[in-house]
């Protein structure tokens, strides 16, 4: 009765896609999952098990046995496994390795070595290669044989005696070709590749630019270690735009889903404590012109205006050019022509602002010298504020900082100060028309 | 002579990859340009021109005969050729559709008609296609026959009849089977698809989950019209990374690059005049408490840090919440746990801040009220401005509005003038304690 239970879970459930049923895993709890343990073989969790979060990963895997997980393990593509295996520690890791047989193991192993958020550590090893003299017939024949291990089959990829990587043919190609024709006749010799401990967002910008998919690892002696495959880019894509995105809202991010107020808290507060320090320097800015304060209380109710619109257009700036350097669209060379432009663009936009709060400012108080004072202070505000929100991510990525760290809120604090510099300075001097 | 030179420029030129061909080509100036335009055919500059940006292909297409650039729209695929077109006026698409020939142009007409941003606007119609009852090597025969056309061959797809779609088979599992077995035997049955209307974020997010490299984009009545390819997902999801990271930066992102201040200026103006008029009710609500100023000037000083740090915490949760909503990570059942969690994180944040603020203020004036004044209004503010920030984007995404939408700078806008009705409230009850 149980054998028949268990064929019938397997019929039903081995027939939908692997994403499918990993999404279907995700909702049974942990009484339900220790079954499917045990009905489905290591392989068969492996493909499901690529499907999830990191987190749910570290969570199911430590549910296992030991010997189930190393098994799985095993059969998981090995950069993926690998990402796993970094999420432990290394007690941990060495027992699963222990366990697994050594030619899955010592693969493994090699990759555990490459550094984080390099080409080498998103690569697999495991893809097709074949010799320069073998015909398509026999690549064709290689082809079949490996398929069912590698992770692509579409890029077959040409080796001399020595391991290294001399060419790279397409399956599209491969089909196309004689069976008879020599693979050194119709392979591509300019492969593009990337070392091994290139970044991984270069390797997904030429992935990207060449519509690939897979992309070739070399080591310094061109020997082929592995290939990065299309989904793997997607992730990192995806990955960068996130962190560049809670950079400009100032939150650490390391790609976990908070559960609780502690661990968003956590992320959080860091940069509210620094961007506290800061605005505690502005108050004893503000502090220093507390006699022009006093003589004109009014002037305080423009202090958020002016702050804010510096902030505005700071993180407008702020986010044009770091999204440009992390695009690729601006050249060392178009620096110049980047500043000019901000700089107009602070001018306009200034100008603009200042007139309209100027004839605001006088409908609703009645006096003329007040508006002008805001909107004179707006325009100088409004410039030195796009400018810096320009400057400062440019400044960074000439130190080799990433630009992103300049986060909108620090850049909105650094105008905020700016601002009210600009502001009372130009109140005091005119403190005579004012009184 | 002058043959000799096209020859070697073309045996040099054609031998590099075409991504390389067009970074070369946008180096070289307009005289260069309209003599490779004589050097090379149609569907060799077709190659090329699919790798330019939508501006560039704008300019260039303008630059050639109209015979040559209609006959390399129909060599391109009709998804890319669609998206040049429909940048160019109606009287241009018109002229181009005329010149071409016929098959080309109603495969183009067919895809301009899909709406922006769906998966009819994305999808290609160059797909192969078989029927359930032909063997393998039949199969493998029309492969080879469509490769040359077709923008994928990685994928099969099987139609009956009606053309309707009925299974698909990777050419991965029709290589590893034997010759003589009929494709449905071994076709995959569940194809997970998508239809015509559907968002083309939705497709990225299908193609992306599934680790697909093609998806099928089926009409109301299950007929295969085209499908989407892995490099047009990598595209959508770059272009939606970007315009979220615009949005929260408050720039209206058409995807071009800005040139000079006037175009950059429009961009960013209607949000700053939009919270230019925010930052005047932000004002207004200071004057309502003049009186409370002029009696205490000192409360002035502390307006920009209260209001500022409102701003930063709601912008981070603003950016937490939008990031959650559109990686599809908060499902509706969990909308309750954010608000708790959020309301938590600002709690813990308010108290940690506020503590650090009534601490450093009475080190500094040497006065405790005041400083549990500030301090316990930044507590409260923080809470709100947490909540706030967490809740707009909630809000509006379930009035089907995209979140993103509620910019970094709004929320700050709005923060700001919850802190100072907070902080003045406070300071104006307990007025006869600060004076």
């Amino acid at each position: 009765l149980d054998q028949e239970r268990i064929d019938s879970f397997r019929e039903l459930f081995l027939d939908i896609h692997p994403y499918e049923q990993s999404q279907f895993f995700l909702t049974v709890a942990e009484d339900i999952r220790m079954l499917v343990y045990t009905y489905l073989s290591p392989s068969e969790m492996a493909e499901i098990f690529q499907n999830f979060d990191i987190e749910e990963q570290e969570e199911y895997i430590s549910e296992m046995e030991p010997t189930y997980a190393a098994k799985m393990l095993a059969e998981m593509y090995a950069d993926d496994a690998v990402d796993v295996l970094n999420e432990l520690n290394p007690e941990q890791i060495a027992s699963y390795l222990t366990i697994m047989d050594d030619d899955a193991a010592d693969e493994i192993k090699e990759l555990l070595h490459y550094e984080e958020k390099t080409a080498g550590s998103i690569m697999t090893t495991e893809f097709v290669s074949i010799r320069a003299h073998q015909t398509v017939k026999r690549a064709m024949q290689i082809l079949r044989q490996e398929a069912p291990e590698a992770e692509t089959i579409y890029y077959i990829f040409v080796l001399d005696q020595q391991k290294r990587l001399v060419g790279v043919i397409s399956l599209r190609d491969l089909i196309i070709a004689e069976e008879d024709t020599l693979i050194e006749d119709i392979m591509n010799e300019r492969v593009v590749s990337v070392s091994v401990g290139e970044d991984q967002e270069e390797a997904a910008r030429i992935m990207r630019d060449y519509d690939f998919l897979a992309l070739p690892v070399l080591d310094f002696q061109n020997h082929l270690l592995g290939i990065i495959t299309h989904d793997d880019i997607v992730d990192v894509i995806e990955e960068e735009a996130s962190e560049d995105y809670s950079k400009l809202a100032a939150i650490s991010d390391d790609g976990t889903l908070d559960r609780n107020p502690f661990s968003s808290a956590r992320k959080r507060l860091p940069w509210l404590i620094i961007l506290l320090f800061l605005g505690m320097l502005t108050a004893s800015l503000i502090g220093q012109f507390e006699a022009t304060l006093d003589k004109v209380a009014l002037l305080a109710v423009f202090i958020p205006l002016i702050a804010g619109m510096a902030g505005n257009t700071g993180t407008q700036a702020l986010a044009v050019v770091v999204r440009g350097i992390a695009t690729g669209d601006y050249e060392e060379n178009s620096k110049w022509a980047l500043i000019v432009r901000e700089a107009g663009t602070g001018l306009i936009t200034g100008a603009t602002c200042g007139v309209l709060v100027t004839i605001i400012i006088f409908l609703w108080k009645g006096t003329f010298f007040l508006g002008m004072l805001v909107g004179f202070s707006l325009l100088c505000t409004l410039i030195v504020a796009t400018l810096a929100g320009a400057l400062v991510p440019l400044l960074m990525h000439k130190l080799n900082i990433d630009p992103a760290v300049a986060s909108g809120p620090f850049i909105t604090t650094i105008n905020d100060i700016i601002s009210i510099l600009i502001y009372f300075g130009m109140a005091t001097a005119f403190m005579s028309h004012l009184v």
